[in-house]
């Protein structure tokens, strides 16, 4: 019995492929294995593609083989999507073969009870016999934008490149996510690793390889079961110490566990142990997925700041002093602005006016219009030596790109800061804003809870960190 | 010094007087007193409008006033959009002139300190002299799409109707939300009263009012602080009964009671005696303003079901196994599915699926295709009569309207159950999906926990009000 390769390489050919088998590569649109062979071919995937299928014949504009034993050229990767009845088989034509890595997009293992379970081993041996890693079964597998090349079922289209890598667990709900990520936010990613059942390699081994992987800064994670809490721990604390990590974990409840059970046949675990790990680890903890995707877009976007003192610029106060109870309720303390930061915004402002932090400048946009306003407040909090980090709440009374260009300078001045926004009122001037101020990488949200945490995590990967 | 009046009549004037006199219209775009005139221009408010302004000559088409004392008939409002040091002047000419209402727009009362205070004192001694009731002062007043007119400075295009009471505090943030609700949501609104420092009529007037509104179904409510809180309770606790209440506060800790302080001069009071108050008249809390229009959605859209009894159909299980964690966390109770419910999707699905609650379809979809699969599951589920409400979880691979059409048929089956569903995936889909579904009356959200939060306020407000 060969031993299962130690390290990244054995998980880097996951990523990079030299040559792939598509094992129930398919000619009808729509079925798994159509749509595999698809986004390979429309990726430009760089290595050989050998789609396998039982009946001869070209597929895709590929030639396909009748089975991987047929295939004449060595084969690093294997997909398989396959009915279950025919992965065992397949698996011990790949050992013959010399495949060295294995993604079972197949479902039917240990997540159905004890029956599937058995297949499972049975899996498992074959693989350990002849030193084959797997990924998965049952799932979606991988994405790498840079080294084009993807497993995924669901047609991908672009994905665009960027910092973030994404430790998926589950099929339809990580290419759902992936969808959201591609169709409405602005960061890309780095890689994407969709582990499923976890039988072989599991979430430690995918943050092994990102920590030496330039293109990724942090990594988002949605787990269903860690499956050995002691590797998951020791990899996750070595990595955090140089790339954030947040994690968003289900079957938190009896409830929750039970469904999860069904689904990856994951034991969920306690969720104190789960929240002393990621304590001790250094892991942000998100609860849902919009948590997950505001965390990776803050830490993708801004530094981390060196401390929690914030300053709050808004136009309504209302959202200030939400902000302030966010703020507070999440550790974030309100910055001490200095007089000559309150002289800035004061002279343009009514005599009347008391100003402090949140910074109301709802009368000194009515003076000085709106642009100006933010400019000045925004400029002035930010030159504050007092101030680490600033929330800007902009009402849709900025509308334009041109209103919010005076970030990009202002940014530039201060690259150790951190700037979220939040931009409240009508969707339409959002959805101009958003892209306007995210080009300069600070990261923009719809709502003062969510801009909120966003900074909370910034500062709660320093407290866990860098203490 | 004559008594004010009680009862809900002297708060009806504010939200359909026959006349209204707007002090400082302006002929200048984009000052405040030219928005407000504009507004009740295009919205054709049926009653006399006098605007008035130092300098003669029409304004917008009407003709002005260089006085209240000046205009020739009776009038029942005054709207005050004029510098402060002028208030207290127009207060006594329309004490005089026998105005019974006032909406007062201008800051620079109670919220800037002791100074602004004592001008407060005077500003209500002279109305309750002369028994005419304020709205304000330092606020955006009234908006009633229903009897055309509005206060407020902020332009306002359409005002979709609709069954939801909106009472905010302050004027900026209440502007932003309306924004936010005419763009962004499809539900409409009955009624809004910005009250600002409440320094006469408060939340208790309003909702003594909305009461007998037959318009209104249920109530949003924005709050710095609580006036009275016992004439707050009482009338809340009377109102509750038949309509949910729906309220967010701000000033929960000590650093968002400061904002409040400094902003309307509200006393935010203690955030426990508050929820106290909120437990015992039967009123959902909100926590931020996402929460407060998902749930006025709810209760605008959906029935109060019967119990907790929640079916979930998912095609992630992934996002069931989250729904769980949330529905469990919620008090909502996986409803027990029975076997013929379950037999229902077996028949469509692989033999080896073992089916429960959450019902993950995914299986029957590939099987089916999915606008079978979904109908097929919710129809089933809905008719079990162990289940009171039901959470589908739509993927985007339903993408058009006549993909959800089936869920018009399902409701009207069952009009004491309540629906709610959550979309995953594309952005594209997601803003097809949602008016598609909403056109239904069932309410779309696009977070796992935003749609179970949702049910969970349906069934908080049966356990606090129908025990």
């Amino acid at each position: 019995m060969k031993s299962i390769e130690a390290g990244t390489d054995s998980v880097r050919m996951f990523f990079e492929p030299e040559s792939v088998a598509v094992v129930g590569a398919s000619r009808t649109p729509g079925k798994l294995g159509n749509t595999i062979l698809k986004n390979l071919i429309y990726w430009k995937y760089p290595g050989e593609i050998f789609p396998v299928n039982p009946k001869p014949g070209d597929i895709l504009g590929l030639p396909a083989y009748t089975s991987v034993s047929a295939i004449p050229r060595p084969v690093e990767l294997a997909v398989i999507a396959i009915p279950i009845d025919h992965v065992l088989e397949v698996t011990r034509e790949c050992a013959a073969r010399g495949v060295r890595g294995l993604v079972i997009i197949t479902s039917g293992f240990n997540e159905v009870g004890a029956e599937g379970n058995q297949r499972l081993q049975e899996l498992l041996r074959i693989a350990r016999g002849a030193g084959m890693r797997i990924v998965g079964p049952n799932t979606t597998g991988i994405v790498n934008p840079y080294h084009p090349f993807t497993t995924t079922f669901v047609e991908l289209g672009e994905v665009r490149k960027g910092s973030i890598a994404f430790i998926a667990q589950t099929g339809m709900f990580a290419g759902l996510m992936l969808q959201r990520i591609m169709t409405a936010e602005d960061f890309g990613l780095s890689k994407v690793a969709g582990l499923g059942n976890k039988a072989d390699i599991a979430d430690h081994d995918i943050l092994e390889y990102l920590a030496q992987d330039r293109n990724t800064r942090a990594i988002m994670m949605y787990i269903e079961g860690v499956k050995d809490g002691r590797r998951f721990y020791d990899a996750a604390r070595r990595l955090t110490k140089i790339k954030p990590i947040t994690a968003m974990k289900i079957g938190r409840t009896p409830a929750g566990a039970k469904a999860a059970m069904s689904h990856t046949g994951s034991l969920t675990g306690s969720d104190e142990v789960f929240d002393d790990i990621c304590r001790q680890a250094g892991i942000i903890r998100a609860y849902d997925f919009d948590e997950l995707i505001d965390f990776a877009k803050m830490f993708a976007y801004q530094p981390i700041p060196r401390s929690t003192r914030t300053a709050v610029v808004t136009l309504s106060m209302g959202a200030g002093a939400l902000a302030s109870d966010f703020c507070y309720e999440s550790g974030l303390q309100l910055a001490e602005l200095k007089p000559e930061t309150l002289a800035k915004v004061a002279r343009k402002s009514p005599a009347w006016v008391k100003l402090t932090n949140p910074l109301d400048i709802e009368t000194m946009v009515e003076l000085v219009g709106p642009g100006e306003g933010y400019q000045t407040a925004v400029a002035a909090a930010l030159a504050d030596e007092n101030v680490d980090q600033c929330l800007i709440v902009l009402g849709t009374v900025l509308t334009t790109g041109a209103d919010v260009q005076f970030l990009e300078a202002v940014q530039k001045a201060h690259p150790q800061k951190s700037i979220t926004v939040c931009v409240l009122g009508s969707k339409g001037a959002y959805e101009q804003l958003c892209p306007a101020i995210e080009k300069f990488q600070i990261p923009v949200f719809p709502s003062v809870r969510r801009a909120v945490k966003g900074l909370a995590a910034l500062n709660h990967y320093r407290q866990f960190n860098r203490p």
